[in-house]
Parts: structure tokens; sequence; C-alpha cells
């Protein structure tokens, strides 16, 4: 994977911790590059839907989370990231040990920037594809409480 | 709104019901029609994203919950439901005293049907629409582990 | 339905004659209101897909222009309409005698707009829907050649 | 790029060359290989939305094909395709000498196969991305009057 600067990473990884609900699932940042996220999330009861699957929101969140601040390693400083749209195929029950979200920059714009994520099931070391997103992530400039 | 039957609404309550990841969120099911299902979810701070906003992960959990039952209540007895796709458009920012998640089914099929989710934010009483999905919802039969 | 400025039906009008694959696929302008637009679409042999039904694509197109040109209703003189993003679900076979477009607008942002379509088709006078589309719009100023 | 069975091939010309709306496009199909389509669209006026760009529905249509083919080349004999839905972003404007679509299968399932396109503007023998699809298709099977 690429590598990004330090103080994208901080950046990355500063507004990833003001995300309390990435506590409430308990998800955590595993890699930050120049365009690339990856998301980490422990399978738990607490994240279950009706058939002990992890709920799609929740899978969605943290593919969300991966394009999101993929996009955000690109932005400049000074301004957030706001998502406007994402669709999200969900291919197979969301089981395992953990989910790994792995999202990266498509084509970065000044205003919009495409972004996808796939999300992997990890059970006992094999990875297997759960979901796949595409997000619309737009740049904010000058909107006061919006900047990452 | 329509009314659904007897049945129909404890089929949905049940399943709402052993889905853990709804009380990690704190979202309870309001209402339940013959092709429609309605889910709130209070405001609160372990929801929240980096700007204190309700993340965008969790109102796609509540629409895509309001589409999967609203989908639900028209499929057969002994099926199961599973969504296949969704897409959501964030509109406003997620905030206020509490979101409301309504749902309908657009057209029900015998494998896949179509269903559509507005979301508002409710602030001193008066409702806003912040998100906008619509997903396809997949009847799922005779595999085991997925009724409802 | 509601009823748009003479100004606005010209702009509009003046922007679909300036489409060329408008008249590629025999598409014609039905309607132009406040945030809102009717297409309608006479079923023809050159839109076929494999099976003798109009293509998806001519199906999105026409949902693409009811979406865009309903968003360009409500955008300030002297900018223009550009597509962002859409998804559409295709619901029953488009067939009949022809189609219709409805396309209205969800949220008018400043620079982002939410525009959905429903197209129906039509036979013996009978309407029935047969795909839904979301669209986001995007609002172009003062970009050389992209005005309506 | 991965080969596909001659009759595989075939089976996606024959398919192919049923659409009448592939000649009114004047697009062709250029590769066919196990789960990947490309299709190849000279930019031409009659393609054309307001600004000269070719319109968005027109890149969706060979977006939809290089992914409904892809799913076709891995479906049983006797079935046939249909697109369930699709989501296109618009990256940039689709100009240059030529279109490329690469489609792609990304999960192929009994019912639903997940697929993917690129499509690419080609101006002297450059390539620029300028749209991406994720579709869902269908395999239909025991319906009269739609096998591929």
């Amino acid at each position: 994977m690429s590598a990004a600067e330090p103080a994208v990473v901080a950046r990355v990884e500063a507004s990833f911790a003001r995300q309390a609900f990435m506590a409430t699932l308990g998800a955590r940042l595993a890699h930050v590059g120049a365009g690339e996220v990856e998301v980490h999330l422990p399978v738990a009861a607490h994240l279950g839907q009706q058939h002990g699957f992890v709920h799609a929101g929740a899978v969605a969140t943290i593919a969300d989370n991966a394009c999101g601040f993929a996009a955000l390693t690109l932005m400049p400083p000074g301004t957030g990231v706001l998502t406007a749209e994402f669709k999200i195929n969900l291919l197979a029950p969301a089981t395992g040990e953990a989910l790994i979200a792995r999202g990266r920059v498509v084509k970065a714009g000044r205003t919009l920037t495409l972004a996808m994520a796939e999300v992997f099931s990890v059970s006992g070391g094999a990875e297997k594809l759960c979901a796949m997103m595409t997000a619309t992530c737009m740049t904010i400039a000058g909107r006061e409480g919006i900047a990452d």
C-alpha cells in the first residue's frame, strides 16, 4: 500500500477518534495510506441482525468510513469530508471473526471524490468478499463545525 | 397508513427484537403496516460521527430496517428477508432529538422487492428530510437459519 | 402539477432540444413544471435489447433526463446541470406503446440536488411502473461550455 | 484477460447482436472473456447531450452491457440475463474519439451476480476514466422469451 504523510495519518486518526459510533461498534482504524484506508471490526453479538450475521448497517458503516477517510487523505488542509451518497451490494453474510473494510479513492475532484470499498469477512485467516460500496464524498470548505 | 394483519405485525416485531444491533443503537419499531414500517431512533452521543451528527451508517441502518421490514410484511410465511443492495443519499446533517425512518414497498416481486425509505430528523416537533434510500430486498426460502 | 415560469420552461426546452441523443431515441419533453419534468418515449424497435424489451440504457436515459431537467428548473440562471451519479432499479420489462418518465426534485441544494424519477410503461392507456431512479445532479457555475 | 470457451463467446455475440439499440448507438462487442466483457462506442454527434458530451444514458448503456454480458459468461446454458439495478458515477465528461466500457464479474451467485464496469474515454490513444458502474444482474431460468 502507498504511504501517507504523517500529518495526513494524524488527521485521519484524529477524525476517526472523534467518531463515538466507532467505539460503539468496536471498530478501529487499521491503516491510512495516500488515498486508501482500512477499518477493522471484530464480529460481536451487539452488531447482530435477526439471523445472527453482522447487520448490513454495521457493514455499511465501516465501508462508509473506509471510503470517506480514504477521500479525506487527499483533501486540502482545513476542509472536512461528508458523504453525499453511497451504494452497497451485500454479497455474502457478514460472519466470521472480523470484518475488514478496505477503501480507496477512485477519482478525487475539487468538490466530489468517488471512493470505493470492499468488505471482507475473516475466518480462520481466510478472507471472503462480503460487500462492495461506491461512495460520493464531498469536500466541505468554510462551513463552521465541518472540518477534519 | 394501511393496517397489517396481527400475524404480520407479530412477525416483524419478533424479527426486529432479534436484532441486537437495534438495542445497540437504541432504535425501536414504531409502526408496522401492510408494506410499510417506521423505525424511530433517539439522537444520542454514542451514534456520533466526527462533527457531532449521527453517523451516516446509523442513518443507513434504520433506513435499511425500514425497507427490509416493509418488504417482509408482504413476504410469504416461512421465508426470510435479506438486503441485496441499497443506496442512500444523505441530504442534510442528521441532528435534532430523534430520527424517523419511514419505509414502504415500491414493488413486491417473488424473489426481489424494491423498497424505499425516507429519514427525517425531528427537532421541536418539526420534521426535516435528511436521507433517502432505495433497497433491493430478497425473499429467502428454504435456507437454514434465514427465516423471519 | 405545479407550473413553471415561462423562462424556465423555455430554458429546459432549449437544453432538451440541444440533446441529439433525444432525437436518436425519439424522446420528447412532455411537461415542465417547477421542480418536475416529464419525458415521453414511444416504444420502437431501434431501442430494443436482446429479448425485445426497451434496453435498460434507454430507460435510464429518459429517467436521467427527467431528473436532470427537473433539477434544472430550480437552478439559478446562467448555470448548467450535470449528473454526478444515478441509480436505477428495473422493476418490470419496458414494453407497451410508450414509456413515460416522471422526474421531480427531492431536495435542491446549492451544489447538489437530489431528484428521483419513476418510469411507467403505457399499454392500452394503462400505466405500469417499470423503473425507479434516484439521481444526484450538480449545479455547474462558471465552467465554459456548461450552461443551460 | 482470461479466455472464455468458444460457446460462451458465441452466446454473448449472439445476444449482443440481437440488441437493436447497439446498432442505434454504434457500439460493438470488443472482447469476451470468462467473467469479463469489453464494449466499444465511437463518439458521434447522435449520442450528444446539451453540452456536446456523450449523454450519460449512452455511457450507462454500454456500461450496463459490459456488466450484463460479463455476468452472462458465467451463467448456465439455457438461462437469460436481466439487470435488476445499476448505479453509475459520472466522473468526467464523456468525450474524445471513443468510449471503452470494461465490465467484470465481482461475485457470481445462483440468482444474483454483481458486476462492475469502468468506462474510459479515449483521446489520442490515451485513456481517461469517465464513469464507474456496479450492477446487479439476475439469472432468469424458465421464463418464456428470456433466454440468451
